[in-house]
């Protein structure tokens, strides 16, 4: 599915961190949800809920996007094996507009 | 924030348990793509996990608002009180499609 | 494809104007980029001008969005026929949101 | 506003032609969109327009991002000067997924 297993550059532990921290909120975000369908919320209210975790979602997204051209991209490009793996990020980028 | 505390029509058992089954898989989503970071996984594999949190997502927000319409709005528009609601629901989309 | 030919309140001489304005602005924005493509202008500056667009058009649609539940759904709710109107308006939220 | 005037590479003519036949489809449909509010048309099916003319230009969107990485960002990457044509990208891809 993907042309590699690992980044180009490994994450750095602090890099690694950062992103889990954002990923814990999120799926405290989606656990703070199911409590509030249990407890038969207004829908507007949950709505809110779940536009905030995709916000945050983005957010994530984005900056591993980031990382991705500036690290993955630009060493596949050095060693003159750029285009291929700009293909697969542009397929994926198409699936997250939608 | 809301106009109210609860839907207009509580939620059945069967609704709030088949909402709160794709809240629990979106959770367990979050929690593997934690694991990925963890494993240094490849930012294309890690961006393809997010997409996929994403739809599941919109799909939930989709059946929320739907069942908001059919009944809240709708009881609201019979008792003459729909327009604010309206309002309210129109502010939410407008988030959401950011 | 849809259930009417026209909205159930017809809208006013200055409520066409005004959407048909934005139209207008939006169909000159179209020109234009046209024209930044024919002089070779610099690819980010053109996706600049295609998210102005895509802002506009957004506009559009959300407040053709809003008239048609405050009047349309509004009316077919009062008269006892508001579900199917929903489903109609669901799946074209869901398209646009794609 | 940007790092540059033109692409990196100019574009083709045939690559100019693309683009505009799809631009000039465009702007057919703003203004076919216009003669359905001066028929004032059921609003749905002028939703249904709207989300035509946003999956358009979302295409052109893509295709022009596409060229810019496999060529400007490819250009600049080899001549050791990627980073900051990278986050001038990243910036553009922020907006247009709002």
């Amino acid at each position: 599915m993907s042309l590699h297993d690992h980044p180009s550059q490994p994450r750095t532990a602090a890099e690694k961190q950062a992103i889990i921290n954002r990923l814990k909120r999120i799926e405290g975000q989606a656990r703070g949800i199911q409590q509030m369908v249990e407890e038969d919320r207004y829908c507007i209210d949950i709505l809110i809920q779940i536009n905030a975790i995709q916000s945050a979602l983005k957010q994530v997204g984005f900056s591993i996007t980031e990382r991705h051209i500036h690290h993955c991209i630009n060493d596949a490009i050095q060693s003159g094996e750029g285009h291929e793996m700009i293909d697969e990020l542009m397929n994926v980028l198409k699936q997250f507009s939608k």
